[in-house]
């Protein structure tokens, strides 16, 4: 097989899409995946629950790639009209599906547990010119259709059910089916700069990138992911790939967090974890979200130990020790509370490393003297303290995201000077 | 003005969208404030940084919208092709926008305080065919050009910045311009019961709501929205929505959590703040991520105070008192620890309500006696303290995302029922 370009539609149906009741994450997925094994997905579409959109859309999208995902509209509700339309277009009769019937009957004798209704039962029905794929994480099917050339996949809107048939049987088969070019990205991870600043910084590079490769600026709370894109399989475009990407993180080496498409966080860990080093947390302004977003990587209790929330002042004095003077001459969003902040975390969980946080995330709580977005980041050791001072100018959310990447920054540059 | 029918489209420009690398939350923002003023979102669609697929997006959307939202492919470096394509597609030059051009300057000498680039001066420059909409939290301006009696509104894609046009700007003229008939939601969420065993229950309610009201299925978490609406503004129809409502109400009572669209944290901290009670929280396994959801409310520090996370053991021993040989014994991951962590935290924190949750969220750490999933959430005041059991069958993210939910869930209920 002759290596082909390989075009993809992703189609999210559910009028939930289209009110904002739900934010669409199927669909970044499913474009990763797919870019993983060499598809390129140039379009997405989200339609709501009513007939002609659908239809619709799967004809504008046939039209224009080679391969259709569709997700959502496949639960045992009557709002969900997406099997009837597919039996319809693809020209079938619902039959039931024997294997997809066992299925659902095993989840809810076996798993859930509870009585078996008619309209799951109905679940099992598929339109007999598809091939089903079987759904291991829940009770609705998947069906792989094929029409004029073109694939069309439905797949349920659960995430991970979604996730279960992407992995076990779409990208196999899509891999089998197409001779893929590989989409190859370098991605690395910058901090502290902004994105008119690096474009400055990087401009001549830029420039002279050859037209095979593409740079892409990702701009995210506070950090800046610098992404490298080459199509192909050549030997010599992979090796172009590699020397550009070095020439530029040279360019950036000095904001350079990491040169792997890596979380601030992975990064923090992945450092503490080779150094044998261990992390506690004290949080007031963030609320718990840096130990959140910490223990969200699997295997962080190797090197987490644990967070003291003291939201309440007066948890800041008599868990972590912040004398009770400090705060009321400074104020708990201070240095000098961070500072004991940082003292106090690291007597009471014991480890290598305390980072704090202490500020005002707003709405409310903001004074002339220390407005909203004021903040306080503490880290240390046993044998030094730094605090660093911040002040961000957005929503509550805004300020909070802002205030733990920031603080995972300077934890990760506090533990690699760290001797 | 008569009442008129106005559908919009929403079209998201930037590779990052189709290879997967961010997640789209703009589009759920732009549908829900333009479904609050009466217009419907029947379409949303993602194309990356091509020429012809933004342009052939453009031809579409405006064939079926009458207004149609583009954000993205504003900024200020290279893979920014859209502003060059706003200007040929609607025929104009481009031109230096003098008010854009004196808040570029103050946002990079006033708040930045950094010198400004040859590239930020650029973005000043705007097609002389449109409005220009300011940007009062960026430097990239916002463009209102009209053609063929369609309006085509282009904001970045920075979410903060998007919805300061959006509520100054956009929003505002939208009404003038049209006089809409509003689109009304009802919305209640329940907790602790799948969706078609709600739908079983709700059956003979649906169908026969009259065809002007339309129930939808939101799951999410363990929990379910229910929603009805209606689009119109007679006073029958919005008498109608209400008494369907009511009836919905009653046939979903004893799973009800409120009967607004609110999420479970802002139903609890309503519940504890009109009662003057407080609460902390003592987590192991969701490492931080109840507190994060309790704290993202504006206003939790009236009824939290804080949190101990004791992701390793020795802390819970340490700070929250738990027995080691209770430990030993049972396990972490255990009725009887997570019984002895409500009372740690009830005596740490001095709230009067704590919560706690204690399991394995994966992938690693299950075993035959305990596999990954397995949870204990334990809720308690000065008098009593109660622990349940859960085991859930997902990845790591949707594991805790269980567990916070249903923990919330546990305790709001251990609220309501304590006299």
């Amino acid at each position: 097989m002759a290596a082909q370009q390989v075009f993809a539609s992703i189609i999210t149906i559910g009028d939930e899409l289209l009110i904002g009741q739900t934010i669409d994450t199927n669909s970044a997925y499913m474009a990763q995946e797919l870019n993983k094994i060499g598809i390129w997905v140039h379009r997405r579409v989200a339609v709501g629950d009513v007939w002609e959109d659908i239809w619709k859309s799967l004809e504008e999208e046939g039209r224009v790639s080679q391969v259709v995902l569709i997700t959502g509209g496949l639960g045992p509700t009557a709002d969900d009209i997406t099997k009837p339309l597919l039996c319809q277009y693809f020209e079938g009769k619902l039959m039931i599906n024997e294997e997809a019937l066992f299925n659902v009957k095993n989840i809810f004798q076996n798993i859930l547990k509870r009585p078996l209704l008619e309209r799951n039962l109905k679940q099992a029905e598929v339109p007999d010119v598809c091939t089903v794929i079987q759904n291991k994480r829940g009770t609705a099917p998947g069906m792989w259709f094929e029409k004029n050339e073109r694939i069309f996949i439905s797949m349920p809107g659960v995430p991970h059910e979604m996730k279960g048939m992407m992995i076990q049987t779409v990208l196999p088969e899509l891999k089998d089916r197409f001779a893929l070019p590989p989409i190859i990205h370098r991605t690395l991870l910058t901090a502290g700069i902004g994105e008119s600043f690096l474009a400055e910084r990087i401009n001549d590079f830029e420039t002279t990138l050859p037209s095979n490769i593409k740079l892409a600026y990702l701009p995210n709370y506070g950090m800046v992911k610098l992404r490298l894109t080459a199509r192909g399989r050549s030997e010599k475009l992979m090796a172009e790939l590699e020397s550009e990407f070095d020439m530029l993180k040279e360019k950036v080496q000095d904001v350079m967090v990491v040169d792997e498409d890596l979380t601030m966080q992975q990064v923090v860990g992945r450092i503490l974890a080779s150094r044998h080093k261990t992390m506690g947390t004290a949080e007031s302004c963030t609320g718990g979200y840096v130990a959140h977003l910490v223990t969200s990587v699997p295997g962080s209790s190797v090197y987490y130990k644990g967070s003291v929330i003291s939201y309440a002042n007066e948890l800041k004095h008599e868990i972590l020790g912040v004398d009770s003077k400090i705060i009321d001459q400074y104020g708990a969003v201070s240095k000098e509370t961070a500072s004991q902040m940082v003292k106090g975390a690291l007597r009471v969980l014991k480890t290598d490393y305390a980072l704090v946080t202490t500020g005002i995330m707003g709405p409310d709580g903001g004074t002339a003297e220390k407005p909203v977005g004021t903040v306080w980041i503490g880290v240390g050791n046993a044998g030094k303290t730094e605090t660093h001072h911040f002040h961000f100018r957005f929503d509550r959310q805004r300020n909070t995201e802002l205030t733990a990447t920031n603080a995972l920054n300077i934890l990760r540059k506090f533990v690699l000077q760290d001797h």
